[in-house]
């Protein structure tokens, strides 16, 4: 049996160890059987079989990667290492494969483990973006609105111009031997103007850095992708034809219209998914569920993709929507298997990535590097970023003290305690500094790169792939003694976690067999925030009271003022956790205590303690939200929802 | 606002026709920015943004194509329609479709929905195969692994040669002009006899067909796969060579080994996941762990078949390693991930493999169609199964009395009331004709049949595509209609997915509210096949008598007769489903009462109550199996799991 297996292992290692060798383009090798090797050199190469051979080997490196990956981040984890996130070791583990695939003999394996834009488009990204739309704490975002399409728009479009018109310089320098148009620069610093939404957010989400500053960051990287990737196409589109002043306007023009359209393609789909969800019995099947919600939010991103418009805006919001109408029509089961699913394939893309763009820097043969150019290009996207985020902030901050100002004015309250002077800035100088240092590229910029026009191409190409690796390696890796150092407020109460937390299963059994006592803690604490800002109310200025109450209105005591629409989110959210079970033995009130209260949009308020964040949220315009929140409340959630709990039994029994 | 959306919807419509007309060939078209389209035709090939474009409509096709395939499986499923099955329809669906696409101008989408080998090798079938290992019922496959393996080896073999020499013969006649090769005929034979085992049995599980007859097709076409893969790799080998006799002879060893060794490496690599899982903590991050078992499964098929050995096999024992060890050692939420995750995966895999047979009809434009050809193949492969099932079937009845004989002739036992003429068929005639319906062909042959070194590979390859959807149709639509025809026992109490429900959240939810009083109901439902089968021993057969104790013996009542080894199996998953949470106010013996009863071994007995499946299990080496449950618990349980309780929550407190 020892013998057996010895020889087995002997024979098993002799194949392996041939068939990564007949990779190496001599494809009729020594086998241990040579008389029966293929005859003609050419079949070998369309030969199915044999290329499936290599390609279980490539898929076999990737995966070993991906699961070394997983393991360094778990064993970091575990001994609590916060400082070095595993995206960094993700790279230098790519980094390390690469070397040995490209010193070592055979082209073939090389050949599969490259960089393929189409797989980075099609495969790698989507689960990266829905699950970002799907695990948004909307109210943070929709607060912070303003200030994350300032960084998001005006912002990208300052640093790419920034970056295209260094290169341009420096190469129309002709120290490099390297010749640009200035399309293709304006090109270029649009790839290098994408910033990457997964590090810096692990890293900060391991911190639980201040909601606010996360939110701004984490919605500036998510649009910026968009942003960058149609400024790309515009300006590759301008590759060889004389480039006019109005051009710049035509560009801006398709870019805001290729932005609102595919928002909307998303929230179509995102509704269409809430309708079809409501008006089925989907949820009798929740393998089938979670498949068609998954397929859906895949449809939004390739149709809109296939639209020439954006697939990462549609995917975003669709997330979103899904989240906020379809999510609360599944079964319980749907909405735990959706969220887990998406996280894992979100997590699973995010380090494959990273791994990728390691390996890519040395099985890309082409690739002509130029380290003076990249020198240049890492300072201009370091003073690209510089000048889109402090002038932005400023402009931000000046905007906010007017509106506050004139809103002073307008109001009949003068009697607050909080004077006009000590209005705190809306984004702080630390803030602004973290936000600087958050612009670590990600590999949009390099999938993006792959497409470029340009003659220079591979250099280009080299270029960036070498800055995005040293801008995740520099800053990725500073990030948290960046946050030490800038004395960022950490460790704070994530309200966002908490909350994802409750839907998962473990808490879920556990609190239900506790019977209250324990439950009646948590929904305490989630309350928290939101009574102490109540207590708060009279030693606060009357503004915040003002807007409190207003919130308040609206989120909490609809019963209280209409009459009509008995907080619907609620109702709905006890309904679909307990399911289609016919379930009556369970204390009903007790349920509602234990899991609506931190899903309700009451719990939300809990992070307008800040003032930050309420200041922030009349900046992005209150009215606006005002109208909306009554518009989904009394409206759209009447009719995407679920209303009659009773109707639904009824079908289902 | 409406007319702003009503120019958008124009705007998006006229893009979208535009983007896919583009596909046409003519890649110079009237856009509307005629002076911005790129200048040459040949950039506009290799540009990923241009090619994105395309492959997200080809994307969106597929994607929009399984979503209507899942929607019309819930819509047969909410109708109870169960004679057709979704899989034929999903096979219409991609033929409806592919024929669009190819009437349709534009070869873009037509070259990217075309059936790619590598992507249904790597990425399509793992899932299917990998669920397969998971969803096992472990107890009943290797009770019928002697009969599993007869029609799996034996068998395809048969059905290979039958097809072959067929083929071989008609293609000699010359009324085609088509010319073949012996051994690239066997190989078509060998692509020809891979059964599928989704329709057929996707089918089997809405009727709740006997056990025993759904574990021998599921057994039986799983295997299958595997060993043609092994004889069509093995004959295309010989392509271009002399064939001697002897190398008949070399195929088999090489198939034997190809098989021992596949099935080491899958249960080495569940074995290393067990104790992986066991010496580390990962436990605690259960996104990680879910990820880790996922790749670390994959791990094993790319592994596989890189070092020229079957993954499928691999993969198949390395899920049905991770069931038996590996399982035990997870997180509870890991248990419910794994599992629902790998059915997705499967599910979704499955109806989009049909989807791809139906599309591909029409999308291959190089196929040569030969009407008469087609006919002879599909007679042939009807011979080839009958002469396959039929004499095996016999062969097996006739070692199966000659064994029982044996048995009571050796055996002091001579009082029992079962003479010794009335021994029922251990697989009755109506069970054969089943068998026999049952060899509908499925994704694995077409697959294979795009590695043909033949010249008429094309030929050949439309020949296999068509017996292919031809039999999915044919057969795998007249599966319900024959089960009635044949009078075979349908609407068995399903064991195996009660035992399933009970790991789902709903159930565990439920159950652990209801508070004990439902749960004994629940309990006491699992164990009434075993206690009436003790209660009826009395009036039943000394053989089965003692076969029976014997069982027992091992199965249920270690600590009675050995004291050493008190039921791993059953602490065990106690303790894995209570988890790491510290949750010591559950009343322990509740959940005892409630979880460990279906899953524990002792449930599996449930169906030793029927003659046939108990008479099996003898047949298939009483002794050896006798031996292996004895080293698994006392050996293998104990080095594998978590056996320590204390140790593991000292670890992580």
């Amino acid at each position: 049996m020892g013998s057996l297996l010895l020889y087995a292992g002997k024979y098993l290692a002799k194949r392996a160890i041939l068939s990564v060798v007949k990779g190496s383009g001599e494809s009729d090798m020594e086998d241990d059987s040579p008389e029966l090797s293929p005859p003609d050199d050419q079949l070998d190469e369309t030969n199915p079989v044999t290329e499936e051979i290599f390609s279980s080997w490539a898929l076999f490196i990737l995966l070993f990667l991906l699961g070394s990956a997983l393991y360094t981040s778990y064993f970091l984890q575990q001994r609590r290492i916060k400082a070095v996130h595993e995206t960094v070791l993700s790279i230098f583990y790519g980094m390390v494969v690469g070397l040995i695939i490209r010193v070592s003999p055979g082209h073939y394996i090389q050949d599969t483990v490259k960089f393929n834009s189409s797989y980075f488009f099609n495969i790698l990204l989507p689960p990266i973006i829905l699950n970002s739309g799907y695990e948004l704490h909307q109210a943070n975002f929709f607060r912070n609105i303003g200030t994350i399409l300032t960084f998001a728009i005006p912002g990208t479009l300052i640093s790419s111009f920034v970056v295209g018109v260094i290169l341009y310089i420096w190469t129309a320098l002709g120290l490099d031997g390297v010749k640009l148009e200035f399309v293709d620069a304006i090109a270029v610093g649009a790839t290098l103007s994408a910033t990457d939404p997964v590090t810096i957010l692990s890293i900060f989400n391991a911190y639980k850095v201040d909601p606010k500053l996360y939110t701004i960051i984490f919605g500036e990287s998510l649009l910026n992708d968009a942003i960058s990737i149609v400024m790309f196409e515009t300006s590759q589109k301008f590759h060889g034809h004389p480039v006019h002043f109005l051009s710049l306007f035509e560009g801006l023009g398709l870019f805001l219209m290729t932005f609102t359209i595919s928002t909307i393609i998303g929230l179509m789909i995102g509704i269409l998914v809430a309708l079809v969800l409501k008006h089925s019995h989907l949820r009798r099947y929740p393998q089938i569920e979670t498949c068609l919600v998954l397929l859906f939010a895949y449809e939004s991103y390739f149709f809109s993709n296939g639209a020439h418009m954006s697939g990462i805006v549609s995917l975003l919001f669709c997330g979103i929507t899904l989240k906020h109408y379809a999510y609360y029509n599944m079964l319980r089961r749907t909405q735990i298997a959706t969220k887990y699913i998406f996280q894992l394939l979100a997590q699973l893309s995010e380090n494959f990535i990273f791994i990728y763009l390691g390996l890519s820097l040395f099985t890309e043969v082409e690739l002509v590097f130029k380290p003076l150019l990249i020198i240049v290009t890492f300072i201009s996207i370091c003073v690209a970023r510089w000048s889109a985020v402090f002038p932005l902030s400023r402009l931000l901050n000046f905007i906010y003290r007017a509106r506050f100002k004139e809103y002073t004015n307008r109001s009949a309250y003068h009697s607050g305690g909080l004077s006009y002077q000590v209005v705190p800035d809306e984004i702080s100088h630390s803030y602004q500094v973290m936000i600087f240092w958050a612009g670590l590229r990600g590999a949009v910029g390099v999938a993006l790169a792959m497409g470029l026009q340009a003659e220079a191409k591979w250099t280009l190409l080299a270029n960036v792939l070498v800055v995005v690796v040293l801008t995740v390696i520099l800053f990725g890796g500073t990030t948290a003694s960046m946050l030490e150092i800038l004395g960022i407020k950490t460790g704070c109460v994530d309200e966002r976690a908490e909350s994802d937390d409750e839907f998962e299963i473990e808490t879920l059994n556990q609190r239900l067999t506790l019977s209250g006592q324990d439950g009646f803690n948590v929904n305490m604490m989630s309350n928290r925030p939101f009574k102490k800002s109540t207590a708060s109310n009279t030693n606060a200025s009357n503004v915040s009271l003002a807007l409190r109450t207003s919130l308040q209105h609206y989120f909490n005591d609809d019963e209280v003022h209409n009459g009509s629409s008995p907080s619907l989110h609620n109702n709905k959210s006890i309904d679909n956790l307990v399911g289609d079970d016919d379930d009556e033995l369970v204390a009903q009130h007790e349920v509602d205590d234990l899991i609506s209260g931190p899903t309700s949009p009451t719990a939300n308020l809990g992070q307008l303690d800040s003032t930050n964040g309420l200041l922030g949220s009349f900046l992005s315009g209150e009215e606006h939200a005002k109208w909306f929140t009554r518009f989904d409340e009394e409206v759209l959630k009447p009719v995407l929802l679920d209303t009659l709990p009773q109707a639904q039994n009824k079908g289902n029994s």
